[in-house]
């Protein structure tokens, strides 16, 4: 299993208060947190000011699931990048879409909607409810899951309606959220995970890992159909003999 | 437009804190709080106690929209009185379950799972937050909808995943409900409303009733399609000429 | 309501076989079949060679439902008529995407998909069968819909999970098709329906366009929610009350 | 991984063109076809005439997934194994319901619909298209798979719309139907397959045997959420810490 986590990292050069949550990188500790709880997996990173973001064509040719974490600087990621990424979604690639990267220009892509939210940084505490509980991103985490202090997120969340809605979160304000979606799309599994705000150490939380382990599996998927759908041939009457 | 409201009416005559919220039985408190709110509707109500419930084949072959409340006597409903609603709901009429009519055996019966929950009496104060605004049952509804003083309902919520999620609520508690949730099941449209514990008075709430009023609409199907389900004819190979 | 029929129009003006069928181009021909079928609807007709596609912003603000056909010239889409269109789906407005417009910049940005599927022109024979009969877009239609000669259009079609599925089609060929979907988008509602190829009269076909003016009507919606979607305001905790 | 395969084993002793075809009953050519592909499964079969049904409290509670072929004698199923089959179910068992089992009480008390559909006994040819190509249950299987005879089955088929659509049929005669289709149900997956009709030996074609090890899998949940659903607590308002 081969998973690439990228992330914009430009908050942790920049803002003292995250330098201190995440020195080496909110990338970096998603690997150093995601590695006890993956066998058999190999991690690498990529960083937006990479060239090629980090993500030439067998870079992700090679991954078979992609995390996602960016915030400041979605307007960076170069079409050719969004295209590459985009199509290797279709093509069967898992990809765990993170907080803030709702707004993600590869999240808005492949959701077709505004991806839109409301939010408060406030401290809020946030409860995220599993509502699926047999579900396997949801297996073995915490019910609910706890997060002392977070940003809040709240609906309206301008998403299609998930195919799978595994988590629900509340938060002190009183806000709502549906914080833990699946969708497919082409033949990859998407999955994006509101949890993980620059100013917290969310990926620290034993349950977030848990769910972020969870769900690499769930998006890890070894064979990939061979039915093609990037193509119109123009079929002959019995081309399926 | 033709609305039955179903109350099994025990709290409202045994309990005397109920009695004083809904002296006249919650089902005609509903139709009191909709008939200003739909025009060229005709309302009649039923209950646990009267012949056959209230709901023989002729009444319920002319309601369009069947309002249900019920929660201590659910097991006195009667096999034929269930097979009714039922059948008829596979026909076309529409269905409101409210509240605690989610363990009713017909809500039960159309769901084919447990609709077991949590709860707790505990004045929880709930908002319901809309998270599919242009839905007909949320128009012009208040986001979120505050509900000073209620039951509170939490996950998990054994139903199957909804054809349509149009509410989620937040409690002080800080749980979450998916407290308004759309089903088609045969020609039939059926919502399930969480909002109507029988010690708050919850149906005089007026975003409470704009919802209700507009489920009631959404729900009311006045041509029910003529392509038969209830019969598997041995069909010829050309029948559909 | 207000309609606006779009077409590429090029096939009508460069084929003369189309020519015959569709003299009047297939726009024209759209609203001469849909006009006795949707009392109180005002039509507006708009084409690829007129300026901004005849889509400037105030054209598609008063628009309630936008139709959508196209094929040759889906590149010459203008981005910022795709933007405009985009949005205003977003914002409430219905599209109905017709027949090769599977291909459409704006469905494919909409879907987040390839949106291909497999095709060949034979002069099948296509059958479109109801599988949700109860729905609003399948009312008083034949069960099955017969059209004696059209192109194929099989599966895999590479769309996400449609919110509802109306209709699926068999081809001669033994194809199937999922060819009536519907989905919501932000506060729009988009349908897809797969008939309409240009050398086939399709579009005179009395179920075709009853089926058209069943999703004009279903996609139009008068009123929309005043929930924002397009902003993320840093909410105060209690910015709800 | 321990599999039961229940018959209601009437048409193979009652029928000499269903004794030719499975001398051994349907169940054992289940196992013996399912066996070389589903390694590390232990497979036992139960049959109507049995005590039970073969069915009882411990051989269920033993059973990860249960696979069930009825027709002629539904009604004869007892309350007792329904209500121990469908609690099972709900607590995490997997289904996979066969052909005329559509009709099943079990699976009827699951859709909670009348589960009905056409058809006819003409030895049409089927073909199932996969139309989610990434799913597992259609890994490794044909595209199309044919059936070169086989009962045509029909839609409308009155089941509530599928978690996931995975196999749509087409037939001889035109009609269309949804061969493959999963549902979640509680915690139990279930999965309705339609081919399978006794007078074909369609349980020896290789692609609808690794269809069934594909659903057997997908069904199989070795670990089950310890999330209750059975029971309503009232919960105190700190009860999740």
């Amino acid at each position: 299993m081969k998973i690439t986590v990228w992330n914009e990292h430009i908050h942790e050069r920049k803002n003292p208060e995250v330098q201190e949550i995440y020195p080496e990188g909110i990338h970096r500790a998603l690997v150093k947190g995601l590695e006890p709880l993956l066998e058999n997996a190999e991690f690498r990173t990529a960083t937006l000011a990479e060239e090629d973001h980090g993500l030439k064509g067998e870079d992700l040719d090679s991954t078979d699931v992609l995390l996602w974490w960016g915030h400041l600087a979605h307007d960076q990621v170069s079409d050719e990048v969004l295209e590459r990424v985009h199509n290797r979604v279709l093509h069967g690639m898992g990809l765990i879409v993170l907080h803030s990267a709702h707004l993600s220009r590869v999240f808005r892509r492949l959701m077709g909607t505004s991806c839109n939210l409301r939010w408060r940084e406030a401290d809020d505490r946030e409860l995220l409810w599993t509502v699926n509980p047999q579900h396997p991103i949801a297996a073995g985490v915490e019910f609910p899951i706890e997060l002392e202090r977070h940003e809040m997120y709240g609906e309206f969340f301008d998403i299609p309606q998930p195919d799978e809605l595994v988590f629900v979160s509340s938060f002190s304000g009183g806000e709502v959220f549906r914080s833990g979606c699946c969708f497919q799309r082409g033949k990859g599994r998407v999955f994006y995970f509101s949890p993980g705000h620059e100013t917290y150490p969310v990926y620290r939380h034993p349950d977030v890992l848990k769910v972020l382990s969870n769900a690499v599996r769930w998006a890890c998927q070894p064979e990939i159909s061979k039915i093609e759908t990037a193509t119109s041939p123009n079929a002959p009457t019995d081309w399926w003999r």
